[in-house]
């Protein structure tokens, strides 16, 4: 197979069928999301076959348990799959939206259209999920897909997409807009990030290993996520009990997510009572702690921190406690240390949190909540194709609204310019 | 000197001073806008010696009629920087605006805040007006700037970099906040667009083979301004005197900007009326005309059009005509030779007027009006700082918003993840 030419085959496709699906209405999209749903559901068993001969191959290579994990598919993954697809059935369609339409001086209306983005390529890992989900987005949003997933999926990726596929042609829509690259050979994530002609946009979703190798090589725009090095800085005017609540949480509630805390901040004259309580339940629930020198002279029993330590997404139950003289030190550790992703503070001075929430530049930016928050479904935008640390285009989750951009249009009485 | 290191501690001074104007109030930045303004206009005579210097220079080096044109500067063009700046003075302030903040079910609020995108370099060319007023623009909206002129402007550019300083040191901003490249060694350029760690987005201005060269070396994000090949579908349902108003204005009004129109398509049925008017009206104005087929059939004196035409941007008194069949044929070419620039349709037709908006897939996408409409002062942005034809981040002409990002906020009442 030639690589190259199997992949401009496939971008050529993916462009001719942007332009149907991008002018196609939302009655037609939602009609499709809904039946592919039922598709899927209907197909649960090919679909759990097909997963199986993935599962078998993922043992026979020896692949870790957190990927056997994200690879299987059961019952009540795929009820999932399928009501994320009836979820972004009852999204508003954003294609189309016309806003700020206002008369100018000249006589012309000027306004802006919101718009498909064209081609959006996803690269993902083994994660058959991620197959419906992105589909559905991208179809939703008016745009062809270009899909490639972990090798080790691929016949369950090819499983679902053949659901996609029969209900695109049923329901009159083109079924190139939704293209499952049918290679496992790495040449193909190559060829697809430098099809500038054929692909407007690249979605790497995996590790931080893979996105910033997609990023240098790609000449294709990337919307990317790199690190959730997050943090809660509990200010001295803080409420203590939401103080602790949030900073349990947002450690505790999940352990592998990239909004969870990776570093706790404590002002100095809140410390003694903040971290009397949160340390033992911290211990308790099994994380380990690593703390600064001022941290350590009041529990001399926790693991030093070290440089790295601040610098570190642990995705683990793992975290790192500061205490600072105040919220400028703060900021001033956020700034040097953090990702740009989610930081919060917990205080009860207005002042301060006015100026956190304008001066910390982060991508979500919060007062008294927990960095949990900072989700796509949380912020109400429907639905997540992802979270970028970009700051271009798209910051923090992106929703359908990424996945489109706006034109200017002008309606005009025959003026021209003088 | 060592390009690598200054141009690092360009950036460092640059990602420093980002801070401190990022946090600066409207009021502070506007006085500093007045000032400079100010400071120009008083700075005249020094503007007007540096400028000679760097005429004299280029004239010694032979250079070509426009480029000594659009390097030179004298009253009138030192007078039209400061009243650049002045209006720049009276815009509204994009940074701190939030918008969207909505309850969501879990308590929090969740909204977003227009935040600068943080330090960004522009790449010009011989022409100091840009210095003044991109510098301008990016310290509206709260960025640093790193500015790197041709290297024939350089004391030009360096005599308003001086009025510019003067005036941040007196309003006690940092002066650091737009900086003028002191080299015109090309290294510091290739520099500039690979520091990912100081510089967040470029802006290069200036021919298509800069730019190109640019976006393909730059790690940086890059806002770009390819091709603008224009066009007007003057459709058979056209208001004829509307169709023949708009259609020599985009072409006759300027030749050698971007959003003139560089071919006509016109539908057969109104072909024979249209171009009967049309056709002596460009050449009484000295526009050389080059038709398909079907308008040699009715002008057979006139220059063919080759494949090449279609795909011209000429910036000149060239026009290329081709009669279609209808508005669908002429959306092909748009799409087959376009730039995604601004194209227009004349129409009097509703239901094609609403196609023609959704399905052109253009930065500018015009029912009734000249094509050189396509510019941010006619579209209500006050000032811009180029025109993009990117589909990421910003599309079109590029105000104070395309300068600015959103970051989401989040305002809680202790709220934690279930």
């Amino acid at each position: 197979m030639n690589i190259e030419k199997y992949m401009l085959d496939v971008g050529q496709r993916a462009r001719a069928a942007s332009r149907e699906i991008g002018k196609a209405e939302a009655g037609a999209k939602n009609a499709a999301l809904l039946a592919m749903a039922n598709a899927i559901d209907k197909a649960a068993g090919h679909l759990l076959a097909a997963n199986e001969l993935d599962m078998i191959a993922a043992q026979k290579n020896d692949l870790d348990a957190a990927l056997l994990d994200r690879l299987q598919l059961n019952n009540s993954r795929i009820r999932s799959m399928s009501d994320g697809l009836r979820q972004i059935a009852a999204l508003p369609d954003p294609v189309g939206a016309i806003t700020d339409l206002n008369y100018r001086p000249s006589g012309i209306q000027v306004g802006r259209m919101r718009v498909p983005l064209g081609v959006i390529g996803i690269i993902y890992e083994a994660r058959p999920n991620v197959t419906a989900d992105a589909a559905g987005l991208c179809l939703k949003a008016g745009n062809a897909t270009i899909l490639r997933g972990g090798s080790e999926a691929l016949h369950s990726n090819q499983a679902i997409a053949a659901c996609i596929h029969e209900v695109l042609r049923a329901q009159n829509l083109p079924a190139d807009a939704v293209q499952v690259v049918e290679t496992t050979d790495r040449a193909a994530v190559g060829a697809m990030i430098r099809m500038n002609k054929f692909v407007d946009v690249i979605v790497p979703r995996g590790g931080k290993g893979l996105i910033e190798r997609i990023a240098k090589e790609a000449t294709v725009p990337v919307i990317k996520h790199l690190d959730g090095i997050c943090h809660v800085y509990i200010d001295d005017k803080a409420d203590l009990e939401q103080a602790i609540n949030i900073a349990f949480n947002a450690k505790t509630h999940r352990y592998g997510t990239c909004n969870t805390m990776e570093t706790l901040l404590v002002a100095e004259d809140i410390a003694e009572r903040a971290l009397a309580r949160l340390v033992p339940m911290y211990q308790e629930q099994g994380v380990e702690l690593r703390g600064c020198a001022k941290t350590r002279a009041r529990f001399p029993a926790m693991k030093a921190a070290v440089e790295a330590d601040w610098h570190t997404e642990y995705l683990a139950p793992i975290l790192s406690i500061r205490v600072v003289k105040d919220m400028d030190e703060a900021m001033d550790h956020i700034r040097t240390y953090g990702s740009a992703h989610t930081d919060a503070i917990v205080t009860e001075d207005y002042t301060r949190a006015r100026r956190f929430l304008r001066e910390v530049d982060s991508a979500s930016v919060m007062v008294n909540a927990s960095t949990r928050f900072a989700d796509g479904f949380e912020f109400g935008l429907g639905a997540e194709i992802g979270i970028s640390t970009d700051k271009l285009h798209a910051r923090g989750p992106v929703g359908l609204e990424g996945l489109t951009t706006q034109k200017f249009i002008v309606l005009g009485a025959g003026q021209i310019r003088q």
